[in-house]
């Protein structure tokens, strides 16, 4: 393991961006993204992108210039097209955009298309809740699981997030992803030759299966059996159907650089909490949140990546030399 | 079994609400939402409430003679005041005016205070999806289900549901509680004597039980386990927190006399797809459920409510002999 500081490795992620032509904000942008990620212990959307970010930006796969562009098309709603460049700058602009139409019309939202992998989907949401608004964030992701009963991958693991403001408290964060595990968890599986529980995926027959590469080569099950797969064709709706942006079975992969770009989509809905529930809604919220906390055995959603994230800015994270080497080596 | 045509199940639910103090304009409004509940198949719903119902406006825990109230709180936000009334008038109020913030802002949004059992959560989304606009719907429900790890009720089995306008098609409908199983089922289970599957619930202790009276006395496990539990807590704050309704551990039960008016919350939010994705949106979103529908094994959700509801207006509905004599009876 290699230990890095938080600049550091922002710094390095920067650095290597701009080395494979990528313009300086959208450089600054995937770096923080990448690095807070990292920070929070959500190592599958941390430093271990850049490399198939990079193998993206040489062949063409993603924009690293490409400047997203925003119009409003109704008093609440903010069309954003990421023009294949990053989610992130696409998702930096929406987060500055959205507070002017939302205090107009006590909600707002912005639709992003032609998009790519949004990493963290808990961290859009954060820093709306942190400007006092409650927000909601869908997005669709390449093909990998199938309608409940069928065989044929048309939805994405699809993640939902959630923040709310909480007075006295840190905004409460919710991020999860609509298959029961995350797809890492069987590359794992294969890379240790080991397999996996039943339950997490189905073969390309869609039958139950416990091993790993006729995993891969299936779906993945989503949580909650045949209600996780109704939220996950919402999600899809949401986020590729009302956003003009490419459905889950038409995306091309996040994480190699063969095709065209993926032209996935998000959707991010804000809403003012003063203007829902009036000026004591922030104090609600604070009582239920406290009553979860309290609660023997449970804990809140989200607590666990901030204290991940207070470590890491006092001690830095840690990366395996394999990593390390793979990023040098870009 | 007897069997009622929709207008004679309508027309008995109306009079024995009238007969026991509801408004008239209340009593059709609960007789529409009762009656088409039934006739989608969703016996939950359906007539067998009106007993409970009248046992409730007995004893004064609903209030038939209530009229909701809305104020417009923002170009895009309404609230609705209940008034300890049903809650299916002040849906009927919010649909009726959603319709104008939305055309002005591009999305809106109800909020639904001091309200009570809001049903079959499809029948709004998709009376809104029937307008052309894309519909969310959350409601919290009297406590059921603990966070994870923990033992203490604190989430209502908190139903969400979607709906969308597609080309060409009905509109796409999603109707899901986030429990992993409806209670129903093991209300039935115990009268039975039978035990009930591992993995549905909960006794008071937070242990898996097969027992129907331990779990009755426990909490249902929600879908999804700890993911589906973040979503119950996410509508909980949806519901409840952002509408100034009353929490599922502060609710009184929905189904019996005991105790003040439940004062559970609802939110309504809705998004014009035109002005989201452009006019060729519907044509979008359907090509998405085509491919579900077209796979074989799978299905498009809310398809068997569909083909329920046109028998039952051929046919009527079958009732318990049991449950027609108890609704005579009241």
């Amino acid at each position: 393991m290699r230990q890095l500081s938080l600049e550091a490795a922002q710094k390095l992620v920067h650095e290597k961006l701009l080395k494979h032509g990528c313009s300086s904000e959208n450089a600054r942008s995937v770096a923080q993204a990448l690095t807070l990620a990292e920070a929070d212990g959500l190592k599958g959307h941390g430093l271990s992108r850049l490399p198939s970010y990079v193998a993206q930006l040489k062949a063409g796969k993603v924009d690293g210039a490409a400047v997203p562009q925003a119009t409003l098309k109704a008093p609440g709603v903010i069309n954003i097209d990421a023009a294949h460049g990053f989610a992130f700058p696409a998702l930096d602009l929406a987060l500055a955009r959205l507070g002017e139409p939302a205090a107009g019309c006590g909600l707002a939202v912005a639709t992003i298309r032609r998009s790519h992998h949004s990493g963290a989907a808990g961290h859009p949401v954060e820093r709306l809740a942190e400007q006092g608004l409650v927000a909601m964030f869908f997005a669709n992701t390449p093909a990998a699981m199938a309608p409940w009963g069928g065989r044929k991958p048309l939805f994405g693991t699809n993640p939902i997030a959630f923040a709310c403001p909480l007075e006295g408290m840190p905004p409460l964060v919710i991020d999860l992803s609509l298959s029961k595990v995350a797809r890492g968890n069987i590359l794992q599986a294969r890379q240790k030759g080991a397999p996996i529980p039943e339950g997490w995926a189905l073969d390309k027959e869609g039958h139950p299966t416990t091993d790993a590469d006729a995993a891969l080569a299936g779906t993945m099950v989503p949580m909650g059996d045949a209600k996780g797969t109704a939220l996950a064709l919402m999600v899809e709706l949401l986020a590729a159907g009302l956003t003009g942006a490419k459905f889950a079975s038409e995306a091309s992969s996040f994480l190699d650089d063969k095709g065209g770009p993926p032209g996935t989509g998000q959707l991010i809905l804000v809403l003012d909490p003063d203007k829902l529930g009036g000026p004591g809604t922030r104090a609600h919220c604070a009582r239920l949140a406290l009553a979860v906390s309290d609660e023997p055995g449970a804990r809140l959603p989200g607590r666990r990546r901030l204290q991940a994230r207070a470590a890491a800015q006092r001690e830095g994270v840690g990366i395996t030399a394999d990593l390390a080497a793979q990023l040098e080596a870009l």
